[in-house]
């Protein structure tokens, strides 16, 4: 079974699921020797056995699938008729607020057939016999959590390994409850974490240099995962509003819900802005703000699509993602080399 | 003048006014070769004279004094009024909730006298003026920051180092201004601020382990500052109440106005709950809820005391000053040099 040990270089891609990932960012993060990641989440089963097909294609490397657990709450409906009702003030058509599990189970079942290196959960951690099935399969499960009783809990289902995300992280708290989405920074949390479970841990949010690789590893992670870190790279999906604001790098983030129903971290525009008070629904939201964000991507609109980013964004760099993340492994061990010799 | 580098180890230990601070613990860290610091604030000149004369007597050291930035701005008198007769329902009596400096003019004219090796600010940056005629003392200026932004502007009014607290911190959130206090993880703001300043950067906020030492070298600073990992240990003040909170590890933390009006992260309790709408009004409710926290403390009441503490805090250890930041140092170099012999 695929353990972190044997990458070439301590580098995870995050997953970045609704646009940015592409089959060619994960494939790249492969080949530069890290562990790319393909979105799962917010595809077709279809959509995502294409994906790992042409995955493939371009690598030989093991590589992860990112899926979003179900979310077992509905959202309150008369809160979500509520939001909907604000939003049509956009002037842009709006989806059908639906409760659905985004297809889960026929993934899980292509992703048993298929058997990535790595399947990782996000927005939950997977019933025990889930669990047993992906690994029995070969597959070795990551469970991503955002507080120390979530690691506690996945760690003993039997996760191989915990995606340990800070406040700092740009996209949506991948934690278990969106009523408890966790606010610890990064090093508190990997330092509580690394104290109360054996598992490897991949750090995630903020991490856009070298020497915050060096810093995750020092803390006890085996990997460090890059996410807003690749958002300028070629290969990405990002959207050229979302490019811009990225390298703008002039206004600050901030936790919203209004995109998705789900907190998240964007960098701060007008429509996180006038709609602090979305209401906790997912994936109700998403489907209802999709459309809108479509057109408002395609019409190049910035102040109404989400601009995830983590606290760090500005020091994204605009290069290949190979580049990157070589680049950032070398400068990390050329940091630990000149700290070490001190 | 006083540079990091000259330290013995790489390690701060953090103020802890209003309480905790003693000169026992400043000069045990002192002798354990870290910088200990002194708290000038909460203290009157009278007091600080003392406290600085005592330091003397127990090391020869450099040690650093810190004090407040005077607050210019007064808070709102109707919402204070408001807050007072709030708290009227604690049954316990109440000081008077006026606007001071500390007396910041007398301690800035004794610590030019004194000349301790450092002399560093929260809550604001000096004027250029005060920040020279401590340089011309011979002291080296430190201000403490939580943006970007911040440490820009102090660095660019010439301060010797920055204090970088992430929002992982225990007690007082340090930065200028209490309605834009930042949110940014430690990890996140060390990137940010070790690109845009030149100065060293002293990394504050949830540090607790050898590792989480190793990881803010590596990020790019000069030295960890520790606050938390030192409220255990014989020398610090810590009240009983506060310790027992400490040792049972098992409550969050949370971001709160309610004991000084002024944002500041502690074990969550009763008051801190019940009073979540404290007004943004700094020292006006520290003065008022003075003697109502005293009278609390002394009776061991745990849930009407502020409760300052990290959100590592589980992982204080109960151990000498000396053994911890001997420790922590000695853990942090094994693990540079294991990371960097990979």
């Amino acid at each position: 079974m695929f353990a972190l040990a044997d990458l070439d270089v301590p580098i995870v891609g995050a997953p970045l699921a609704g646009g940015p990932a592409t089959v060619e960012l994960a494939a790249a993060v492969c080949e530069a020797g890290g562990l790319g990641s393909l979105a799962g989440a917010l595809r077709t089963p279809e959509q995502l056995e294409a994906d790992i097909a042409a995955m493939r294609e371009r690598t030989s490397r093991p590589f992860a699938v990112n899926v979003f657990e179900a979310q077992r709450r509905a959202g309150d409906p008369d809160e979500v008729a509520r939001y909907a009702q604000a939003l049509t003030a956009e002037g842009r058509s709006l989806g059908e607020a639906r409760h659905d599990d985004d297809r889960l189970r026929e993934k899980l079942a292509l992703l048993v057939e298929a058997r990535p290196a790595v399947v990782s959960f996000t927005f939950g951690c997977p019933a025990r016999p889930t669990i047993d099935r992906l690994r029995a399969a070969g597959c070795a499960v990551w469970v991503t959590v955002t507080t120390p009783e979530e690691a506690v809990f996945a760690a003993g289902l039997g996760a191989d390994a915990l995606v340990v995300q800070g406040v700092e992280a740009g996209g949506h708290r991948g934690g278990f409850d969106d009523d408890a989405p966790g606010d610890y920074g990064l090093l508190a949390l990997l330092q509580l974490v690394d104290a109360a479970v054996e598992v490897p841990l991949v750090a995630a949010g903020g991490i856009m240099t070298g020497r915050a690789v060096a810093a995750v590893l020092a803390a006890g992670a085996a990997a460090a995962q890059l996410g807003s870190a690749l958002l300028r790279t070629p290969e990405a999906g990002t959207s050229a509003p979302h490019r811009e604001a990225l390298a703008a790098g002039d206004r600050p983030t901030g936790l919203t819900r209004a995109f998705s129903g789900r907190l998240a971290r964007g960098i701060v525009n007008r429509f996180q802005r006038e709609h602090a008070d979305a209401p906790s629904a997912y994936p109700e939201v998403h489907h209802l703000t999709t459309p809108m964000r479509a057109a408002a991507r395609a019409e190049g609109d910035a102040e109404s699509i989400n601009l995830w980013a983590g606290q760090a964004y500005p020091l994204a760099r605009e290069a290949p993602a190979a580049q990157i993340v070589r680049d950032l492994a070398a400068e990390a061990q050329a940091r630990l080399r000149e700290l070490a010799g001190g």
